[in-house]
């Protein structure tokens, strides 16, 4: 209890100096007339400037067949445009003393750029210029795939946590194109083709299928008037599809699944539920979601799971709740408790089940419930400092369905979360039907192949 | 015993007298210059023939977000064409005497007409009509959807067993599009559109994607310049798509489930286990798995699972084996063994793995693999009896993937599979990384909802 209180001692001291008010970010938002939308976050304390594209295209907007394909072209987009050699985006941005990188999820795709704020012109009209002008060799194609099989090798093949997260997640969506690993499984990435590249980059890689966020030591009519200069000559894509997926039929019966790997030096039982995402104008359940995850095991030492499992029971070395609010599609809430050497997966999954079975019964804790709420203010003070961050959270959410206000509403809904809210929402999440249990194990010489 | 040597003691007698060339069936094929693959099965025995005609499009051939629609489309076929009113197909059928029908799987959809010999032609008037000359209102969708919707309640939703499959095969099925109910999943059926079954008509619909098979009272030149008259003049689909489906990556984790509702009147398990599907010109593998399903449990009371489960362990009061070698793609082979009352799903499970790992162990009983033999081969000769049962054998395969020759060497095949054969065959299949176990019964009160 020392640690906490110390941790939340220090939250109220800055909560007691920093208004309320600070709480609505300095943003501007625009659209270009062939459908860019624009936010820009000011924040003058260091003349630096992070640039940003995000796509509404990631892995879960792939066809049938090409997983991985998503991924593949985030690669790709380093190679050469119509007036770029390959890998000069990088180069320069270097040169520039900045730094650059890209990231794909299940629904966008994003690259950006961090570099010296007067630099911001010459970021534009490269990301501009490959938004529209890319040009694959077969030759890129060939040598890009051996690199992200390797990276999947790395990644994936390489851990057993990894492989065994493929197989849960496969179980957990029945119809979602969640099911399907973003890196994308091997056979299919192993035949990507530079038409594949290429339809998805015509499919989706355009001004009315991206978000610009530029946050930094910038004035926002400026950047408008900028990003009109370099991204505003960009054709819009007159067939753009509608971001309707695959949708999950009635999630019916509980799954269980075993993963075993002569590899594994830990075994641990991770268990993930359906659960609703943050949507439009409607973040409430996912707010009593988010909150619950924070109860359950936001922090391994003193959160409900770790409390009961690793102190009092003594069971396990670590355990965790999560949860993913910002998804376009329903995602998951999931728990994972890793025992102790000695205790068995099955006895860490009752000991799993009994914590979540007393939270039912018991509900929450009155105190414990106002420090998370004071905590989650003082996360958003400090969340204000870390400008990169504050980006990423906004062309992560109007990608994933969500928009500018909804954002900003955020940390005031999950103020306005009851402890009866959460409650009524353990209750709807908390249904096995709509969960898979996972084990992550050594072999038992005698199961391996039969 | 008694029972068995009454069977075998039939089939030796049935045997003896039919010489072994009449295995080989009495088939023609033919290819017009549009596409469209022709067999024919000549039948004198009765003045009947049964014309079908075979798409190479079932569910699994359907975009993700419309799965139903190749069974809507089913349903549809027996709309207006160009030449005909709504119903008029059936209607003519049945006023000469005949009767139709149609049915849609993972991997093909089929119409057939079953008539007199002499009415062929006018059959063959009205499925080539409807092949390409299909027009539907938005009356029909409206209409038509709610009977394939109330199909699916009295089916699925009604039916635990039916629910639970879909559970179960979805969770067999990582990436393949096997994992999807033939029949759809109910949100997305209710949303099924004119424009989607229209857009999977002129995709499949083409003679160059059909088969015909006319089985029955026919001579073969005589049905190839019908056939050349009628379905001769429809044009191709100049760009009919691949049938490259995703195919699965490793299966690397066991899977169990476990479905609950109250109007389970009987508990029981079942495990299916990946398995290869019979491909063109390399049927062995699949041979000795067939070979397996029936010494396992092709027949309930005298095959391994029933012997065991049922006979000597009393712990059962229905067990079965089951594999589908007719298949596009990798399939499944599978076992259910339903306890009798007070034998726990767990016990039964555990009786069914035993029986698994005694056969691995003990091999296989050389007069039972002999007395098998023998009742394939009088199977194959009484299979050419019922001419419409092979007419669907000669559609269903050309339609998976494989040709009239494959079919024909189908029972010789069998024939040659050693022993050994199916032990291998066995090992192989029987890895539990590749399987769903899933137990259906009626739910334990406190686990409904956590």
């Amino acid at each position: 209890m020392r640690l906490l209180n110390r941790i939340f001692g220090l939250f109220a001291i800055i909560w007691a100096i920093v208004p309320g008010a600070v709480l609505a970010d300095d943003v501007s938002a625009f659209t270009l007339k062939n459908g860019l939308q624009i936010v820009v976050i000011e924040d003058h304390r260091a003349p630096v400037v992070v640039h940003m594209v995000w796509y509404r295209a990631g892995a879960a907007d792939e066809d049938p067949g090409v997983s991985g394909i998503a991924h593949f072209l985030e690669h790709l987009m380093f190679k050469a445009t119509d007036n770029m050699k390959s890998g000069q985006l990088s180069a320069t941005v270097a040169a520039n003393g900045g730094s650059d990188n890209a990231f794909t999820t299940q629904d966008y795709t994003a690259y950006f750029q961090r570099v010296a704020a007067d630099r911001l012109d010459l970021m534009m009209t490269m990301e501009a210029d490959r938004m529209r002008h890319l040009k694959l060799t077969e030759d890129d194609i060939r040598t890009e795939r051996q690199v992200i099989i390797e990276e999947r090798n790395m990644r994936i093949e390489n851990d057993p946590g990894a492989l065994f997260s493929e197989q849960r997640i496969a179980a957990q969506f029945l119809n979602s194109p969640y099911g399907t690993p973003v890196i994308g499984w091997k056979h299919e990435m192993e035949a990507l083709s530079r038409a594949d590249a290429l339809a998805f980059y015509r499919k989706f890689y355009a001004p009315n299928d991206a978000v610009l966020v530029v946050a930094g030591d910038v004035d926002p009519a400026r950047v408008l008037e900028m990003a009109k200069s370099h991204y505003g000559p960009l054709a819009p894509t007159p067939d753009l599809p509608e971001r309707a997926r695959p949708q999950e039929p009635p999630q019916t019966a509980a799954r269980r699944l075993t993963f075993r790997d002569p590899r594994v030096a830990q075994p641990y039982v991770m268990r993930t539920y359906l659960a609703p995402e943050r949507n439009a104008g409607d973040q409430k359940e996912a707010a009593a979601l988010f909150l619950l995850a924070q109860l359950f095991g936001a922090n391994s030492a003193t959160s409900l799971l770790g409390q009961k499992l690793q102190f009092e029971k003594k069971i396990a070395v670590y355990s965790s709740a999560f949860y993913s609010d910002v998804s376009l599609d329903p995602s998951t809430f999931g728990m994972v408790v890793v025992p102790r050497d000695g205790v068995s997966l099955k006895e860490a999954e009752a000991a799993m089940d009994d914590v979540i079975a007393g939270f039912l019964k018991d509900g929450i804790d009155k105190d414990e419930f106002a420090r998370l709420k004071m905590q989650l203010r003082a996360d958003a003070i400090y969340g204000k400092d870390d400008v990169q961050a504050l980006a990423r959270r906004y062309g992560a959410a109007l990608t994933s369905g969500l928009t500018v206000a909804d954002v900003q509403a955020w940390p005031d809904i999950l103020q306005a979360v009851t402890e009866d809210d959460v409650m009524q929402a353990a209750a709807r999440v908390f249904d096995r039907r709509h969960s898979v249990t996972g084990w992550l194990e050594k072999p038992l010489f005698q199961e391996v192949t039969q």
